[in-house]
């Protein structure tokens, strides 16, 4: 049985061997972390480039010779590597695997954009009427994105109530199940946009994320500018970080998109993905979905990011929204898998809607025979 | 007449000598640059600190330490410097500051917010219901935030148009008069809120900031989570960070709050600033304003930013969002002086709404003899 973390996925992360030691920029084969600076002699790249923390230096570099990395690694790796670049995981301390430049979260799922419009805007159409014309998306909080096994602090903030707003911690506490992406490559000019043939090769990889959510405070801060403390407190990503490459045999067309979008979002090629996606609460898995529906593509997300001119930086994170599939069982956040708290799910004999202290969320995600690992973290009491 | 520029101020800034130079932290001494380095050895602090080409290291400082160094400076600066640390800033190159970690806009003034409810929300009460409560804010893209005198690139964006949207450059090009702020000091934990009475503390200094904003992409995108593209092409700051000691002489009580904020919210001591501010457009004023009467002060700005935990770290940059004063010929953008294009302000003889390729504009600020100096950009064609 593969565990996901063979030669065909080898993603990168930041480890620390123990307590002792500083991070160190490594690749995962199997249950072992290997650094690569400790096998960098056998390697025909610039060693300075992994001779890291972490993927920061490498993220700088042109595209080209992330490939040309990750192919002498699957070569090496084919070989017995010495003992002292090897660094079994078990006792090993993962770090952020890069420094996060900014932040920028969607909201590509149509199911998603749809459950959340019925709930939080009752009266009108669930999908506003930009929804099929623009990738939506807003900024978050680079600071507080945070590497999985990071404790999550219950947050406190404005709750509504009838006779107008407390400060207290959250009562509605949830996460959100979402696919990530980090980007590289030298810098371009501010004010020049990234047309959609050039996009993809801008993305470095893959992480999951739990993008958790303050639904009380959320919905009482939102209204005109967008979410911010009911997101901001946290943002989990995984520990590794599969490279694009290891995910071009997932590649899938995607869904039909009506009406089709302008022709800088039109795509050349396809590139939704085949990953199967699921969300595990205290042991038992609540939601099975994938990321193959989304109706945004993460080249569309990070063309339409760029499109303004912003510049793309190495070591910005684009999450997708949460994902949510069409079937009951398959949606992407607690609000969603509960109807806003109306309809528990029972969990171990027990009756639950949405996070209490002490829970733990892994959310894990597997294309093929290539592993996103990852991304878990334990409520803490406020 | 003072410049604004005297002992009482001493910003701190990053200035190129020249094109050849590096940037060199700098303080401003009238029309001087002075190389803080060059000096450190007159000044009882660590030299490693402005032994810089930027702010950054001096941010991570404590805050008592940019007490103790700017009293170090006022006393050397008193005194004649040598040739070799004074750099004329006719020639010399302003760079950004320091590195933007992450940037939050708020929507403290009243006016603004009243006068934007108006135009965008024409059916609803102008300032929405959490208005009064929550000092609304929303992260921005700090990767785009540029030095005063950076070219801004119109950007293109989706526009709405009856029968859909099209990708076009904007035709509603605004520009946005804010106060920002820059914090520092020891990084907190994850999950600790700030203390009001303990938020001031961690401002490190003041800039003026202009928001440029594509009202059509705004409009278009904006619902809902808020601001993205019409926003994030570029934000300019002023090249000069005035510290905060040089603006606690012009501190006020503000504006009366009804209802009194939540008591996380309510401010211990006077955080209001006695700033002066001005729109200049191609060179005719075309506003004056104050940032006296900002509903939020920047200490309730900041303690609502991280009162759910969310860190604040050296380089977080905070803006007010648009000042707007009460009175006509006080707003602080042209969607505003302009009833939304509706009534044209006259230049120079000539009818004008909306940014202009060419258009060159210039905020500027001053409290008493400190100057905040100004944020200048000139807009190019997309």
């Amino acid at each position: 049985m593969p565990d996901g973390f063979g030669l065909s996925n080898l993603p990168y992360g930041a480890i620390r061997r123990d307590r002792a030691s500083p991070p160190r920029l490594c690749v995962r084969l199997h249950e072992e972390a290997i650094e690569v600076a400790a096998i960098a002699g056998d390697l025909d790249v610039d060693r300075a480039l992994v001779d890291a923390p972490n993927l920061d230096r490498l993220l700088s570099a042109p595209p080209a010779t992330w490939a040309v990395l990750r192919e002498a690694l699957r070569a090496r790796l084919a070989d017995e590597v010495p003992a002292h670049a090897r660094i079994p995981l078990a006792g090993a301390i993962p770090c952020l695997p890069f420094s996060v430049a900014d932040y920028v979260d969607f909201y590509s799922s149509i199911e998603h954009a749809t459950n959340l419009g019925r709930m939080f805007r009752p009266d009108a159409e669930p999908l506003p009427p930009n929804w099929r014309h623009v990738p939506i998306g807003y900024h978050g909080r680079s600071g507080t994105v945070v590497v999985s096994g990071t404790p999550i602090r219950r947050p406190s903030g404005q709750l509504p109530r009838p006779d107008g707003p407390v400060f207290a911690p959250t009562e509605r506490l949830d996460l959100e199940l979402e696919l990530g992406f980090v980007t590289g490559g030298p810098p371009a000019s501010l004010g020049e946009p990234l047309p959609i043939d050039e996009a993809a090769e801008r993305i470095f990889g893959f992480v999951l994320v739990n993008d958790w959510s303050a639904r009380d405070i959320q919905r009482w801060e939102y209204v005109p500018l967008g979410p911010f403390l009911g997101k901001s407190f946290a943002t989990s990503i995984s520990a590794w970080v599969v490279p694009r490459e290891a995910l071009e045999p997932y590649r899938l067309a995607g869904p039909e998109q009506q009406p089709p979008p302008l022709p800088y979002l039109r795509r050349r090629e396809p590139w939704s993905l085949d990953i199967a996606l699921e969300i595990e609460l205290n042991g038992a898995t609540i939601s099975r979905t994938s990321a193959a529906g989304l109706y945004w593509s993460v080249v569309q997300q990070l063309t339409h990011a760029a499109s303004n001119g912003a510049l793309v930086r190495p070591g910005d994170l684009y999450a997708s929204g949460t994902i949510s599939g069409p079937v009951s069982g398959s949606e992407g956040s607690l609000i969603e898998l509960t109807h806003n708290g109306d309809r528990p799910l029972t969990i171990a004999g027990e009756e639950r809607t949405f996070l209490l202290d002490g829970d733990r969320v892994v959310l894990r995600g597997t294309a093929g025979d290539v592993a996103l690992g990852e991304v878990a973290g334990r409520v803490v009491a406020a």
